[in-house]
């Protein structure tokens, strides 16, 4: 036992460092998404690699390879595992459900084509391409299909959000696809887990067994989902009375590990438990604070889990695959630029915003490599698909951004019969703090305003400081990095929202001019003047 | 694979909910400290409990006794290991050593007494009352002897903060005392682990192996906390670069997990280097930022460690013991109060005074379960003397703080001839904040007021916000809760504090000032006023 829990620690030693030495490399100096060093991070000190040199005082190498499924021990997996729970839980607490129901037509036209098109093509090229593939619903080309459908917006919402696209009508119905791809795709991966279990164990193709178990999926998803959020307002007010944010969302994610172990026992993935309770959580007004207190342990394990996803990348079993992994990523691409683009067009963009639409559904991330390490713990996929999907990912973490700016130079992406109101014009004020610390409380107290104003606030990306504030057609975007603050806001609504940040300002000046005489009832004023130059008081 | 990480997960979910809700009610209802709350879960939900009972579904129980010396698994043993780096690197972090290097003279007498005596006392009924316990160095009483050193002032510390005895002679003594007590205690914990380690394997007191493991324990101890105090400015302003503290951290941490595992593999115990590298870091300007943004992780781990460790008390193996654990809680309780009171005597408090500094070293915490869970899973101690381990801590938070509380009521406790200074006139002020959000940046900004002032600011406990705030005679002590501040301070230095605090509050206003006039270069004024009232712009 002893040894065990030193390798561990030595193991986690080694990852934290890398993984946030490499990330911050990659982010900072590469300008490529932090995630990318992370799983070079751990491609370079995995077992295939590094990981394997063998170290003399362990008696052994420092990631040896156990004799499981994985290529990593079930105690180091574990924190992989929580990892892969926070981030679910995360990304369901961050779903922007009045976005998605607002702009439900074209977002939802555009996500399910997505999704649709991408799985298809995943599925397709797969039975094409190996001869032991026989059909469509092979464990194997089922689960390459599900696989290419993720996309994770985080990418895309930083660049639009940089570049002030975000409350264009891209922008805006991008972020509505992603919530229904994320929901649909955490579905389809549910009945795609159920499929293959049951597919694995027998011959030929059980479509009565099939569809109990989408049935079944469907259901406990649904079930757990309304139940969820029936119930979620009563269990935010009742972890209120504990009156501790750190209990509420600790509490909050005790209970996102419960559901996950139990979508586990019922035969769907974990982590469609650890989205429901998100999702139920993400309509409470606990919602932002849990995600603020959550930040701590997903900074801290985060990392580690995509380390953990790029140590187990083999590049020996990849080398027979990189034909097939070259053809699996244009499939997966064309199947967003397609299956989003085309919605796109029907639903009243020019081919220039459809385009820019599918660039924004490219980019893929943590949904991607949880579903691979699901399909390699499981068995269902060998090393080498799973290489395949780390591929896709760095293609498509690579590629996306930079044709994402490209498409979106150059004018409106919307058709000419939608041109009367001009969305592309926004005004932008920006303010300077003095210090990070500052511009923390005074985003905090202007977000709180909007709040009380009955806008709703939500968060993009979670290590960002993004947020999207809306109230009925009015959306305003505020981006704060390290000491500033730029808000964003069409020029109808700009008054309104410097009068909310007068307001803030007021307020916390006429509070500190309560502090200020409150401070001084018998001390301040001549007396503590004459203490200060050595006078000692009561003189005079 | 699949099975073993739902049952973790399943695990950890029902672990983080019992000890969350539990530590609640013994804080908040019970009036307890919340660590008994969280050893409660443990005792209540763990594998000697309910945690045995045969769950259909998961075809066993929830906590299933492994085939271990733990009776827990490696893959949730792993989270507890973790914390109790955490734990230390955290004691390490706000070690006071100016307030030790300052006080050293009382201080370190007091300390040394109080474990000199314990460890005697402990080790020696151990081998008095056990028949095959022959002598003063068999392992089994030199690891019940270390166990009895440990002090844990953080219940001391609250209790003397909100009675405003924290700047009294007994307060500083007692935390001055306390670093100390940490010190040594962790260099005995050294030495003992080693020594145990040769003894177990031969006959007899083998003295030269035991001389060469002290040597070896106090050297890598001695050297890697020199090198650390030398090099971790540097390191502290290497990490800098990095400009974010999330970055600086997690990447210290990282380095605490990895002087862990060297630790444990030079035959030390892991918790040595995790307080080393805090220890080095506490004098550096990045701790007081770390320890905030561990915060996060540090409320996760911290209740799953203490709810591990009651899980591991098996009740059956303590009903033998019941009479030897009063004995040792005895014991322990008389080294502390004598061995600590003696030297108080000597360095000039009267009895009083004495049975106060006695009472609050008296609390025993996480080094004292850390120690207990190393000699159990290292076969030293078996899981009755664990249990032992467990009743004295919980005899020890019972009763500690109504004795501490009851030596504190009366008159000084400094015998005649030093109370030239009266040490009990302590002016308070009080401040009331409209929320708790603006009471923490108030809080930081005064803090960080102090410390461009060149005063050391120590924050006392982990959880509290309760701070000394220190540089050469002055003493200030700062109290949050929730949104109230209050300060106290000699007379003398009251006017001081309250400058300083009116000079923070003008700075602020100031700055609110300069953005106020920013925000309205075109838009603020009769314009927007207008747009309010529904009367467009323009209009006159």
């Amino acid at each position: 036992m002893t040894h065990l829990m030193t390798v561990l620690v030595l193991q986690l030693a080694v990852i934290i460092v890398f993984a946030k030495i490499l990330g911050w490399v990659f982010q900072n100096k590469l300008k490529q998404p932090r995630v990318l060093g992370e799983l070079t991070a751990g491609m370079i000190i995995g077992p295939y690699a590094l990981g394997s040199i063998h170290i003399p005082a362990l008696h052994g190498s420092l990631f040896p390879l156990p004799d499981t499924t994985l290529p990593v021990t079930p105690e180091l997996y574990g924190f992989a595992i929580v990892a892969s729970i926070i981030l679910l839980f995360s990304a369901g607490l961050e779903t922007d459900l009045p976005t998605f129901l607002k702009f439900s037509g074209k977002g939802s036209l555009v996500g399910l084509g997505g999704v649709i098109l991408s799985f298809i093509l995943g599925d397709l090229v797969t039975v094409l391409y190996f001869d032991d593939v026989l059909h469509f619903m092979d464990p194997k080309a089922l689960f390459l299909g599900t696989l290419s459908t993720a996309t994770s917006v985080g990418i895309t919402a930083r660049i639009l959000s940089e570049r002030r696209k975000m409350s264009s009508p891209e922008g805006v119905t991008i972020l509505a696809a992603a919530v229904l791809d994320d929901v649909i795709g955490i579905i389809l991966l549910a009945v795609v887990v159920g499929v293959v279990k049951v597919e694995t164990s027998g011959d030929g193709i059980p479509w009565g067994e099939i569809g109990i178990i989408a049935l079944k999926a469907l259901g406990f998803w649904l079930i757990s989902t309304v139940i969820g959020i029936i119930v979620a307002p009563k269990l935010a007010k009742n972890l209120k009375r504990f009156k501790s944010m750190d209990m509420i969302s600790i509490i909050s994610f005790g209970f996102a590990l419960f559901l996950s172990g139990l979508s586990e026992m019922v035969g769907l993935a974990m982590i469609i438990g650890a989205y429901v309770i998100g999702l139920a959580l993400s309509q409470t007004d606990v919602a932002h604070d849990t995600r603020e207190k959550l930040l701590g342990i997903y900074n801290f394990f985060v990392p580690i889990f995509f380390t953990i996803m790029g140590m187990m990348v083999n590049f020996a079993a990849m080398k027979g695959v990189l034909v097939f992994g070259l053809i699996y990523t244009a499939a997966a691409f064309a199947g967003k630029i397609f299956g989003c683009g085309l919605p796109a067009l029907l639903a009243g963009f020019n081919i220039k915003g459809s385009l820019r639409i599918g660039a924004g559904m490219l980019p893929r991330g943590e949904v991607t490599l949880i579903i691979a390490g699901i399909g390699l713990s499981s068995g269902v996929i060998g090393q080498d698909m799973f290489g395949v999907a780390i591929m896709t990912l760095l293609a498509a973490s690579i590629i996306a951004p930079p044709y994402l700016i490209k498409t979106f130079q150059g004018g409106s992406g919307y058709s000419s019969k939608l041109k009367d109101k001009d969305p592309g014009d926004i005004h932008t004020i920006d303010l300077d703090f003095p210090g990070q610390k500052m511009a923390d409380f005074i985003r905090e107290k202007l977000l709180d305003g909007f709040r009380n104003e009955e806008f709703f606030v939500h968060k993009i990306d979670y290590n960002k400081q993004i947020y999207h504030i809306r109230k009925d057609e009015v959306l305003i975007t505020l981006n704060q990095e390290d000491d500033k603050i730029s808000i964003n806001t069409s020029p109808e609504n700009e008054a309104f929202v410097r009068l909310l940040m007068l307001e803030e300002v007021l307020d916390l000046k006429d509070f500190l001019s309560g502090l200020e005489s409150m401070k001084s009832p018998d001390m301040m004023g001549a007396d503590l003047l004459m203490g200060m130059f050595g006078v000692s008081s009561g003189t005079d």
